[in-house]
């Protein structure tokens, strides 16, 4: 039995990271600097990524770097061979002021796409920001805080918890989510730090695996950005024999992340978990539950408390996968009550109306359970969104190039 | 050279045809009536799909009907037993009244999904539709009402023209659309008639075709209906050789109507063509195309008349289609006037910022093209779409169960 307890230090917790954030109107710069860590990533599997993804591959690849970059403002996306120049400057920026080498730096971007990098006002952002640079919860929050763009609250989570040898360990990371959140990681931008020692191979597997059922679940508007980055850094400190008491605390960093993105959408003002149980395969689970929380019509559902579990079964039909709507079960739930509505295949409140009014109920809670099972085979998974406002029209309408 | 003449008279414009249509409150009965009509029809992909299907596609399967009777405010799906038998009973009270065995009679619905038919509410308004039914411009009009449920406008579109032997034909159709419209025909209901006489085979395929680049390029919402269906249906009175012009006469019929769904979808202020040039293949046209209209981003820019081609050149990148960044080219035009944003790879706003806003201007228009072209192949197709409001969280998350 693996025990997880909660840090409430966010990034300093881990006492030898330091870290800063610092933003200037729309624009901001946060860094998080451990000489010699190890890291390993994983980006966006749009086909059009932006520069520093392509910076920090190469930086990474060794699996050694010493500090992360990030600005907030711009996303240095399809800004060709000038856009890489001005990611190394950055770079190099922050490589000059800790006196390490460029290629132990790694970058990333949030903003807009298409627009060349304004230097004149990132440069003096980057060098006030390092300037801060210290072990303080201050300085922790400031980075949680300089990468956000439409986020409306810093997302940040930290844990402790011990490998079974007894080695303790912590993990702590940030991240901003909020708007081209989807499939496989919207503008979505983590950064995670531990202290147990790891190989960059053993962190990348870690990672992947954390990051399948965690943000790759988060679902706002189905768009996928050109920038996400998720990136695991450890500084080596603790040293014990890996097991999977880390991943699990990892899962549970990761998830935590997840779903702070999904309660901030853009514009979002109720959070939504999409259980698919009794699927066929992994995949199975993934489609449905991805089709059901991404559905627009599911999210103006929710939006207007409306239990409308026809949008629901109609989102698992066209999921794509395999299944028979005649044996399937729905329910909506909160965290302490549960109304089935499909009951394998039987509306039950065709019987009893009055089980559409507790639904209703349920519906007008903050937070929502919709529970799938198909009754097919042993394959579960969540998927985590929310619901969809006029004010995430107005944020995307407004938001200017 | 073919010549299509339009007709201003919807579905009367064959003489030999019947319509009715009558509405009260949310409920509405449509009814097109031919004896001894050929037919074929196709239908939503959508696992789950309601009785009104199963019973379509047995009327259906000779390729003989007599009538189709449509209902609104109730789709009668995922109603079991209980739904076929009432989607029956609607149907044999027009065999009754029109003296046609009831295998001859077609049935579709839209409306709420997962509630039991009220009978004692559809059957009064079926049966005063169809004491309405016959040739005249009124007729006709009203059967393209009492299928609408959120459409505002009724959709129709009648047109004349000729094979190459000289056979004149004609061909008139009616739908509606709205919400739940997406990558499969959405809540997309299609009737269509024709007095060119042809096998239910050759109707069958005729349709697929126009369908393929007409109503399954429409996309409102992303949600696929559980109701979708198109009938084409012959009153076998125009005899000839049928050849291309036949299928060319029936894909302007299906694109005028598929736009007029897109130009009514529930909330738009807006419409949009997004033309995909120079795909690898027909597919790969598809998916870039459809992913680009469907994007949420894409959507609310168009809503705030903002040319973010970063989010165009995103929305092709998690397409899922191989192509290169590099070549692509962009343009945001209208009608009568274009500028091309991304020129061969090449961002050409970065150098001529007034060119950005020449693109704003055109974006404020009515009608708005977004042209890809990804300089690989020869494959193009056009999707149809519309800009994401307000209006639409509204309708969505206040139509209630």
């Amino acid at each position: 039995m693996i025990t997880i307890k909660q840090l409430d230090k966010g990034l300093c917790s881990l006492e030898e990271i330091k870290t800063c954030g610092y933003r200037e109107g729309k624009y901001g710069v946060t860094v998080i600097y451990h000489k010699n860590s190890t890291a390993a990533a994983v980006y966006t599997k749009n086909k059009v990524y932006a520069a520093p993804i392509t910076i920090t591959r190469k930086h990474i690849a060794d699996g050694k770097i010493s500090a992360i970059l990030v600005n907030s403002g711009n996303a240095n996306c399809y800004t060709k061979e000038e856009g890489i120049e001005k990611g190394l400057e950055l770079a190099q920026l922050a490589a000059d002021k800790l006196e390490i080498p460029l290629e132990e730096v790694a970058v990333a971007s949030t903003g807009v796409i298409g627009r060349q990098m304004p230097m004149d006002i990132l440069k003096p952002i980057a060098e006030k920001s390092i300037e801060k640079l210290d072990n303080s919860r201050q300085s922790a929050t400031d980075a949680a805080r300089a990468i956000m763009t439409t986020d409306t609250v810093p997302k940040e989570i930290a844990v402790e918890s011990q490998l079974n040898d007894g080695t303790t360990f912590k993990i702590a990371g940030i991240c901003k989510g909020s708007g081209m959140i989807a499939p496989n990681m919207g503008t979505m931008l983590g950064f995670i730090t531990t202290d147990l020692k790891a190989d960059k191979d053993m962190l990348h597997e870690c990672l992947l695996k954390s990051v399948e059922k965690s943000f790759n679940m988060v679902v706002v508007d189905g768009d996928e950005s050109t920038n996400d980055t998720v990136i695991l850094m450890s500084t080596n400190t603790q040293v014990g024999d890996i097991d999977e008491n880390f991943q699990e605390a990892l899962d549970y960093v990761c998830m935590s992340l997840a779903k702070q993105i999904a309660k901030d959408g853009e514009g979002a003002e109720k959070f939504m978990e999409v259980e698919c149980l009794g699927a066929n395969s992994l995949t199975d689970a993934i489609k449905v539950s991805k089709s059901v929380v991404s559905s627009s019509l599911v999210k103006t559902a929710l939006k207007g408390a409306d239990p409308n579990w026809g949008r629901i079964i109609s989102a698992v039909g066209y999921s794509g996968v395999e299944f028979n709507p005649e044996i399937v079960s729905i329910s909506i739930a909160s965290k302490t009550d549960e109304v089935i509505i499909v009951d394998k295949g039987n509306v039950t409140t065709y019987e009893d109306p009055k089980l559409l009014e507790k639904a209703e109920e349920i519906m007008k809670e903050k937070e929502v359970i919709i529970r799938v099972n198909l009754h097919e085979g042993d394959y579960s998974i969540t998927a985590y969104g929310c619901d969809l406002t006029c004010e995430y029209v107005h944020i995307n309408a407004d938001y200017t190039t």
